[in-house]
């Protein structure tokens, strides 16, 4: 089986082929500034296969992943990247190449290649919940091996949370929420609350503290809400020092009230290697609908 | 088909019989005060029956409803009544009546009654979230038809809100987080506040405009998690000019982040007749357990 991979971002597109193992037979990037011009590499680059069975997209987006929309596989047009708007990504990939697509969030793609990740180590695991702190804040949910999402993507970095104490001058940074997550613990919020970039602001500095606070109280409605066997922390700003801030006010805040694995099997950053989460997710889910087909919107294998 | 409910609330047992249309053919209600009591007479209730072909149980809790936990059908020793700590409902009712039987909790019941009778109206519906809210908050999750949590049932009663500005004084009731959710929009909380009983507090009374902005959060989360079809708000705290404040918070909250139905439809109390939710979601559990058999904890129909 030839599997391919799009981990379709904002900033570059990475390409991958590999095999059902998982294992990347060749892997190219390419800058996703000017959509033809990176469509045109993605396309080529997987043209160079013609032994290629499926393909499998984690993109950024909003992206219409539900089949029975009339824009299924657009970026839509409340994407911050003007030039992507209205662009058909699945369209694009599926006139060039004629193999069946799967597509889903980036964030979609990262949790269901921990998920599939931890299977193949031999954990139990049937839900998991992968939340990336960046520029901004994204969350993907696979529970029991399927995503959900009746109405559309999960949207969990705009969630709003009790403020800290010691934050309640900052306005937070979201232009459409103000205070809630994204506005409140992204990357840029360093920037704001310090005059510093999150790389010079050292871990003993508050703002780590007060953002940790924050992430711990997404957790806990996470928990709570889709009870997950793990919760998976990823992206920039994540470190194992800040993850472990994050598990001692996630343990503050849930207070015991239900049960959960040991923290830190519970609250973890990616464990795909080779920061390859997404890659992992998009191989499975390019078999998963070579086997069951196009026209299953969330993966089923139930 | 004869099906069995059974709504198991902390104060009484509501048991009935019906068919599959959802029609109720017998029904009763016995105090809930002491379990060997109440037991023996949902048992003699249900004797009368003998072409009972099911039983769906909605259930107050913590209830283990995990088939693969040895204390499967047991009311947990979390329940703050004390005296059902340890009873285990689904033994007890199975010793007694041979038939299949499918349990989950009392929000879930209320969730799946939702769906199943919204989709017996011809919405189309895939997955509907179901607050209570008394003197406690629970909530319930069905998606595609399912219930979710790999660890175990929903708390989303204790997910930590942003503070109201004019509520800062007050400290929550809740014994375990005190200003979660629940410890600042149940019932109770209006005693707290303004010394009254809520049944006494006119709805111009700056506390339910509080309370209003915290559940409104509470669906703001939900919304960016589940992406469910719809909301429902059941519970005696909650009436038709209640959910308006909460709907006027939500889209003030949301912000138009991403598309939901019109407010009335997405935002509702519950639409099963007579207060019967729980048992329309328990006559369709215990006639998909029929089908089924038991060993589906979700009650799976994709």
């Amino acid at each position: 089986m030839l599997l391919g991979s799009i981990e379709a971002g904002g900033t570059k597109f990475v390409c991958a082929v590999g095999n059902e193992k998982y294992q990347i037979i060749e892997q190219e990037t390419f800058s996703s500034k000017v959509p033809e011009q990176t469509l045109k590499e993605t396309v080529e680059f997987f043209q160079r296969f013609p032994e290629l069975d499926a393909i499998g997209i984690a993109a950024f987006g909003p992206v219409e992943v539900r089949l029975d929309q009339a824009d299924y596989g657009v970026i839509t047009n409340n994407t911050p990247k003007i030039a992507w708007r209205n662009v058909n990504l699945v369209k694009t990939i599926k006139d060039a190449i004629d193999v069946p697509v799967f597509i889903t969030s980036d964030v979609n793609g990262s949790a269901y290649g921990e998920y599939v990740a931890a299977k193949q180590r031999g954990e139990k695991i049937d839900s998991v919940v992968y939340y990336t702190v960046g520029t901004g804040i994204g969350a993907g949910i696979v529970i029991d091996g399927h995503f959900i999402g009746a109405l559309g993507l999960q949207e969990m970095g705009h969630v709003k949370v009790k403020r800290h104490p010691d934050d309640l001058a900052f306005g937070g940074l979201c232009p459409h929420h103000g205070d809630c997550l994204e506005g409140l613990a992204s990357g840029p919020t360093f920037e704001a609350r310090t005059g510093k970039n999150g790389k010079n602001v050292p871990l003993d500095d508050p703002s780590w503290d007060i953002m940790a606070y924050y992430l711990a109280q997404a957790a806990v409605q996470t928990t709570l809400t889709v009870r997950p066997n793990k919760i998976v922390f990823g992206g920039g700003v994540l470190s194992p020092k800040f993850l472990d801030m994050i598990r001692k006010h996630f343990d503050q805040e849930l207070n015991g009230y239900v049960d959960i694995p040991p923290l830190d099997e519970y609250l973890t950053m990616p464990e795909a290697e080779n920061n390859g989460s997404a890659t992992v997710g998009d191989f499975e889910l390019a078999r998963k609908v070579l086997i069951a087909g196009e026209g299953h919107a969330f993966a089923i294998d139930r």
